[in-house]
């Protein structure tokens, strides 16, 4: 799917946020987890097990209020096969289900090894006669201090208007400054990486005027966040760290265009672990996250309005 | 294990190198595939059983002449679950035959997921009442661009000289000057990551005088490999895009100290597909990769002398 399809999802929900799916022994409750062992014994499978289910409990909740879902690959990667195999499942049912998914690798890898990563998450795999998808998203989180070589192969998907890509530009976190914000020349170094973005996605955009190459850029940043909005009008953000880091609604409304458009907002843990927050031990997490993901959406909602 | 065990693994084979595998379609032999296709069908559990019976007799076969192996995470995460089960075996393997063994991801996250890779890939994941491994390795390498955030979960493992990490400073390909090339104030930014690497490892020193928190610099920048070996002394270099890449011997021999310490020169193609050179559709692939692997070891020796 396209940026354009992101756009229109986000429009018909009023509700420009993504919900990032991160299972952890943190924020998964204890009882899906107990369920699994009682199953399939102390077992990496179990885990695997409660987070698939945790996933596909939460991807049927959020059917009608959130566009979006952001899936952490590295979750799931910690567990091993067992849970590759889970992620997998979660891609296809959260495809399904009707959402634009992200897949969140942060992955940087060159040449011959990128045009695979390209392959395998955007196109096919031949195995023999047969062709496969391991992995079904509609876009993927890409770092891109390797420059154009890790983004390169990527980019026939975008260019067909089937795939999107989320190019780390600033991220939310604290230290982002140490690399992102050194000063060369004229530019901080994650203005010449947004830059690179908008030069890679160069007559790539989609019919709602946005890229389908986009850059992702931290709700941590507010005046950067208004800085590149104002400095790239045609570039689609996707913005994390709102809610658990710390980013605002007031915050990150720099980031949208005047009707509203050109920017998603992730938050993970603040909706799915939000059960963490109450006194129930986790049995209420679906009602707790989907009581978040409203309240997430009504915070938004003041201070950014989607035509 | 800790950059001294690497240093004295490299010291008795008197190999200043390490084998990349990155199995794929296209280095892995056809009749490895085909045999895998006639017992799981045409299925991607055929293509990861082709990978792992590769690895296995490329292990087995490099066991004396190559001190260390890196193994490529996106060609075995290309095939999903079934890639990374057969993964998990290819590293567990090459510790157990004696390796030092670095796990080529390249990632970057931060915060909690960070930490969730670290515990997963240097501690245990913990699943009820057990505790499990699901990577065995001694190294990783890691994308710094997120800053020290990034890096923190991994630093005690490396303070206790369990394990090290791989940091990309400087990368093997053409447009890795798009970013890591900027210059700002008097440094480039790949001189300001190794800035970065430097403090991070702070305190870090084994006894061979080398930090467990090592960088990652291209073989195809002999200047910038020479200038980093006489600025940082006691920094580790992982050096890759020796021969496929076009890094050459002579190229490569700045990243040493006088006493042929303080790097390890990586290549994969060159090695484990010597076989496409010849005309024997791959039947002697281990045999070819033996001859290439020898051959890169003279090579090394004609420029370098490890004491």
């Amino acid at each position: 799917m396209s940026i354009d399809v992101l756009q229109e999802k986000i429009r018909k929900t009023k509700n420009p946020s993504m919900v990032g799916l991160d299972p952890s022994p943190e924020t998964v409750p204890p009882h899906l987890i107990q369920a699994a062992i009682a199953k399939n014994g102390h077992t990496l499978e179990a885990l695997a097990e409660a987070y698939k289910t945790f996933c596909a409990q939460l991807l049927r909740a959020f059917k009608g209020i959130v566009p979006a879902i952001k899936v952490q690959s590295a979750c799931f990667d910690a567990l091993g096969a067992p849970g590759v195999a889970a992620m997998q499942r979660v891609l296809q049912q959260a495809q399904k289900l009707g959402y634009y998914v992200v897949l969140d690798s942060m992955r940087g890898d060159v040449g011959v090894i990128a045009a695979l990563c390209a392959q395998s998450l955007f196109g096919q795999v031949q195995a023999g006669e047969e062709t496969f998808q391991p992995y079904a998203c509609d876009g993927v989180t890409l770092n891109g201090y390797l420059g154009g070589d890790s983004i390169a192969p990527f980019l026939p998907y975008c260019e067909k208007g089937k795939k999107n890509l989320f190019i780390l530009v600033k991220t939310s976190n604290r230290t982002s400054t140490e690399v992102q914000d050194l000063l060369s020349g004229g530019r901080l170094v994650h203005t010449a990486m947004a830059d690179l973005v908008n030069r890679w996605g160069a007559g790539m955009h989609g019919k709602c005027g946005y890229c389908q190459v986009a850059a992702v850029v931290g709700a941590t940043y507010p005046n950067i966040l208004k800085t590149l909005r104002s400095k790239y009008p045609g570039m689609f953000f996707l913005v994390p760290g709102y809610g658990a880091q710390g980013g605002t609604a007031k915050g990150v409304a720099g980031a949208f265009d005047r009707f509203g458009h050109g920017a998603v907002v992730s938050a993970s843990r603040s909706i799915i672990a939000a059960w963490k927050k109450t006194e129930t031990d986790g049995r209420d997490y679906v009602e707790q996250a989907i009581a978040a993901a409203e309240k997430m959406k009504k915070d938004l909602a003041k201070y950014t309005t989607v035509m």
